[in-house]
């Protein structure tokens, strides 16, 4: 081409001087935590995520970690504000993968992509529309990118092409180039926020998993349960009334099954859909005895509620100046952005539910569906929109509750539908109503990137093979829960895999020591408890396309599929776990860089590489890294104050050590330093000979453990 | 509840009034056309859907029309303007039945469900996400309304309850009343314009066919394709040569199969993805000379063409400076919105394609997909913002072409991918790349709602049953063709089903009397040649629900299911036509009100009634109503100037009439008078005998038709 393109660029720039009135930012990015930097563009809005949730970076763990760099190129990020929405921009490397972006169920990888990220029930298509839409992604570069903006952002991750891109894609002729591609190279990340600014965080690495660290960090660091969270729980039919429930829990009993929370649905309540948040009479006549019967049996109790006020109970007249200008399912919409919300549904709830001992929440229904949710024309009395009201309703009622509880110096855990940017230190776990057991696992290795938490609850199963498939692998998710609401299934309903039933929950709750140490690295240094694979060093997923080939009804456009994987997790440092589903009888594991060994045999399994294998129905196949270090308790079915034994697992031939947590399970008071570090250490002696020890810090306070043993479990 | 409802209603009144600015928009509604009224709600954009497509209302017609009323109650109709953005609300009575809103595969009736509309690719959902998101929608009250803003427009037909609502829904308790509702009754229809105003434009009936004709002739009224549109389409492979094409054609003529229009696909370009819009020289080394050797045999040419710019043609250097910040498969994107444009693009439009004897387009991919199209970052040079660019890119392209040939006084007929409101005017079909036949039909029965046309094609199948059931509904279509561009299919590719592809591509063209009468009742009385049942007066579709049964994992909120009828569809004023699909051996039809026959015998088939049919695989289902007229012509591969005979068929036992249109086929000179409609008259004399009559007025110019024989099909 004999043709200036400066020449055309410069007429074209003064094409669009003239017409369009453009304010281009120069973002100024300061430092406000160690490896944190942010910038502003335009005006942002007041009301943003941090705004919500008030939480205080923790400065000092962040200081203890690698120092880093600011992570991009500056005058490659972009931002400009145009017509009341501000237009960003941030590089891409060729190799680059970027992950994160919400809670996606169908992809890790999102690189390619396209997604407005809006609150909402995941509807089937990994588009945006999900319960934890959360505007950060992380980069294998090692790095993180914030955007906190409550808004409806659309991404374009590494799909727009700029005219005057540097790194251009080559022009191909479809007609006879076979290297023509439906998606040609881009080298940018777009994004759009519908306001008049946003606030950009960035945070530093140097790994990808210092990135989520710091993001997690910065949020407060991660949420440390209450130790009865990590037992098992169980959600008892809608209906059940006080009777009903003492008796489900004889019969938890009467099987040995853990059992360290039963949650009660919609029916606890006088009316519900929409709510009073007052107990019925009937069904529950004395609440607080009935609670206490509980806790002598050490279990605790959960109640469903979602955040629609019913005409029928005390809030209602309370509440109504606070509320949408639209219902839900006839109820009132609280507006939680405002404190008189929070302060009128706060007395409520302790008025009626935490005075009375019930320990936590599922709050329901505050993400969509858009169909009965109110619409994004609906005004709130604060003053903030619909859409922004959306973006962080089910953070303000996480947070709400969370203080409720820490004001009482009471641990809370919980559910919650709807989360977003910056929830890492509420103690909620996502669920959902989709219910395809696959899907739920790949949810569970996106919460890793995100700051959430998600569990893959199991509600009822057509066959007794999925039920236990599923009940494996919700007992290695934060949560491990049924919750039979509405079908009434209990663990042992299906009798020809009871067994295998019976023991994976008993593992579950072994392993509470090994999943409360990952939580309390959750909390304290950002460590999220389960992990991506593409988070640990070390981990190469084969990459594999497939497809491709042109077919004028299928694949018009000759596209490509990428496989990628999303069948495998960690949970905590060491344990690897990769799940079976229905109908599969062998599997393939990546194993990452260095040995791995059975968890259950403590036999090697290989090196780096990938291997196939057929473990049958019983178990779910989990490994262990060398030098791994699993403290494990004996099988109990509650979490009492107890001291009992531990078991320390040692894997492989490494020297290595462990830090296990302890704490009182129960209060804040681990935040202000009441707390100890236990190190379980293993060194080689002269002789290669492994040697366990057990350190317990001077003078410190052991609350849960009794007495260590060592079990070498790789002959 | 004893209180003031009222004290409360104050004070959230004043807590808005506090923290949000509003204007409120007291809409005024002024007549624009007869049985038109627009109102304006705050600053609406000066780019809308009029100011692109330019057109004007036939006003002659819209007079002749029944007068109406406005046929809303004003004072229900709510405008707001918030933050740069504008509230609708739009009453809905509790019976009432919303249609349209866009190019909608899965539904007819939009009642309960929630749209952002925004042109793209479909999706498989209807969400709003379509070729045509057209914001204007049809009540079964009998009055349409449009939102004429080039925007992403969210709508929420019925779904959305307005807390201080006239009409609210009980109150009800999911916990023990067995009526409780996942989705409460909402009286309104509510919208959010992302732009700082709107114009609503509101058409009266009195019957819902009427308010889709005011519509259509506000837009400037239907299209009338050149007559040659109406034969049969055929697309050759994409790298075919002209020989490959000449053989093609002689293959068509040794079979005596139809064909009227060759199209031509991306090979006949130098580049194509990204376009040059040159003719490839090794391909097509003589044009002018190709395509007269095609129209001596009474074949024209169509062109496959996308909208993004090669660097490798003339076009790329004066397009540049008018061309968007990104590109799209590295082309440049023109930017229509500007005169400059459509000056560059229409004169080598004409150079390189009309002056050589081209006779229309088929343009790709100005729509979606998302992936690869501009991102809503994307900046043009005329100002306009790529939302609005996005939403009006295909008009904009359609307006372009068909100004380009109405110059020359030549109709043209062609093929778009992406349209909007304002369309019905422009004489190009949509069609897509999702190959759903039942959804196809959908999409057939939808277009007639919105002011489109839609081309069920065909491309290839898996069966020769599933074959012929697509050559059946395309013959049946605006568009009957055949895309052969992946797949080299013919039509006598399937043996087995030759004969009766055969027999429906020559009903086809026996039909053409017919059709090009339907569409010029489009063109002059906004009539849709194709139509949705519910369009006529007397369809009672049999309201079936299924489902509704609590299921925890499938369906937890216990929604039952809306079956409704989208198999069916007329053709014309006088066809009802209900196609098979692959596997089904008999079907429900649903007949409307009066008497109706069998078009293939004449026989009987029933009255305003559900008759179930075993057709067999050679015909596909075709009834006509009580007096129905059907002019046909003798089968005929290509249209000529030859006048030909017509044979009238007249079904049932009324007296009727039909006013069969003609004029030269192929100039615009019928918009200046230059047609006659020749009136088939059939009376009863006394003794009930039936009688025809051809009137054809004084002095009129007959074009087409040689002689008149009546055939009196029900014996």
């Amino acid at each position: 081409m004999i043709f200036s393109k400066l020449k055309y660029l410069l007429l074209t720039f003064f094409v669009l001087l003239a017409t369009v009135v453009v304010a281009q930012s120069n973002l100024k990015w300061n430092t406000v935590a160690p490896g944190v930097w942010r910038a502003t563009a335009g005006k942002p809005d007041k009301f943003n995520f941090y705004t919500v949730i008030g939480v205080h970076p923790k400065i000092e763990a962040l200081a203890a970690m690698t120092s880093v760099h600011f992570p991009l190129p500056e005058n490659e990020i972009k931002a400009t504000v145009i017509d009341g929405k501000t237009y960003l921009r941030f590089p891409l490397d060729s190799a680059e993968k970027i992950f994160g972006l919400g809670l996606n169920f169908k992809t890790v990888e999102q690189r390619g992509r396209i997604m407005r990220l809006h609150v909402d029930h995941y509807g089937g298509q990994d588009n945006g529309r999900t319960h934890a839409p959360v505007p950060f992604y992380v980069s294998s570069k090692g790095y993180g990118v914030l955007i906190n903006a409550a808004r409806y952002i659309d991404v374009w991750v590494g799909t727009a092409v700029e005219r005057d891109s540097k790194h251009p894609p080559a022009v191909r002729d479809r007609n006879t180039d076979k290297n023509w591609q439906a998606n040609p190279y881009s080298d940018n990340i777009e994004m759009l926020v519908p306001a008049e600014g946003a606030e950009i965080i960035v945070f530093g690495g140097p790994d990808m998993l210092d990135a989520v660290r710091r993001y997690n960090l910065y949020n407060g660091g991660g949420c440390l349960p209450p130790r009865w969270g990590l037992g098992f729980w169980h959600r008892t039919p809608t209906l059940y009334s006080d009777k009903d429930v003492m008796n489900e829990v004889k019969q938890y009993a009467e099987h040995k099954f853990p059992l360290s929370v039963i949650g009660l649905e919609p029916g606890w309540q006088s009316k519900s859909y929409p709510c009073t948040y007052e107990w019925d009479k009937n069904r529950f006549p004395q609440p607080a005895a009935f609670i206490d019967s509980l806790q002598q049996k050490g279990i605790h109790i959960n109640l469903w509620i979602n955040p629609y006020i019913s005409p029928d109970g005390e809030l209602y007249k309370k509440i109504f100046p606070y509320t949408a200008s639209f219902t839900v399912w006839a109820g009132l919409v609280p507006d939680y952005s405002m404190p008189q919300v929070q302060k009128i549904i706060g007395d409520h709830f302790y008025k009626h539910l935490l005075s009375k001992g019930v320990s936590g929440f599922k709050m329901d229904e505050n993400d969509g569906f858009d169909e009965w949710l109110w619409p994004d024309v609906a005004r709130f009395p604060s003053g903030n929109s619909a859409e922004q009201i959306r973006q962080t309703y089910g953070l303000m009622m996480q947070k709400m509750t969370t203080d409720l509880y820490r004001k009482q110096n009471i641990r809370t855990y919980g559910l919650v539908r709807a989360s977003n940017a910056g929830a890492s230190s509420f103690p909620y776990v996502i669920y959902n109503d989709y219910y395809s057991h696959p899907d739920f696992i790949t949810a569970l290795i996106n919460s890793s990137f995100i700051g959430v938490l998600w569990t893959p609850e199991v509600r009822s199963s057509p066959t007794a093979e999925e039920w236990l498939r599923r009940m494996q692998t919700v007992c290695f998710s934060p949560l491990a829960m049924i919750n039979a609401w509405a079908d009434g299934t209990k663990p042992w309903s299906f009798p020809s895999v009871e067994k295998q039933v019976q023991e994976i929950a008993d593992l579950r709750m072994r392993l509470i020591p090994y999943f409360y140490t990952s939580f309390a690295d959750y909390a304290f240094y950002g460590t999220p408890p389960i992990k991506a694979m593409n988070l640990i060093p070390g981990f190469n997923a084969p990459v594999t396309t497939s497809g491709g080939a042109l077919n004028s009804t299928e694949n018009p456009y000759a596209k490509a599929v990428k496989q990628e994987i999303k069948d495998q997790f960690m949970v905590g440092d060491n344990l690897l776990v990769a799940p079976l589903f229905t109908g599969q009888k062998s599997r393939r594991v990546i194993l990452p860089e260095g040995k791995w060994f059975d968890f259950y045999t403590g036999k090697y399994a290989g090196e780096g590489e990938v291997i196939t294998i057929t473990p049958g129905l019983d178990i779910i196949p989990v490994y262990v890294r060398d030098g791994g270090i699993i403290p494990m308790m004996p099988v109990v079915t509650t979490i009492s104050k107890e001291k009992l034994p531990v078991e320390i697992r040692y894997y492989g031939h490494k020297a290595s050590s462990y830090n296990l947590y302890d704490d009182d399970g129960e209060s804040y008071d681990y935040e202000k330093g009441k707390f100890t570090r236990i190190k379980l250490s293993v060194t080689k002696d002269k002789n290669g000979e492994l040697k366990g020890e057990v350190i317990i810090p001077k003078g410190a306070n052991v609350w849960s453990y009794s007495n260590f043993s060592w079990n070498f479990m790789t002959k």
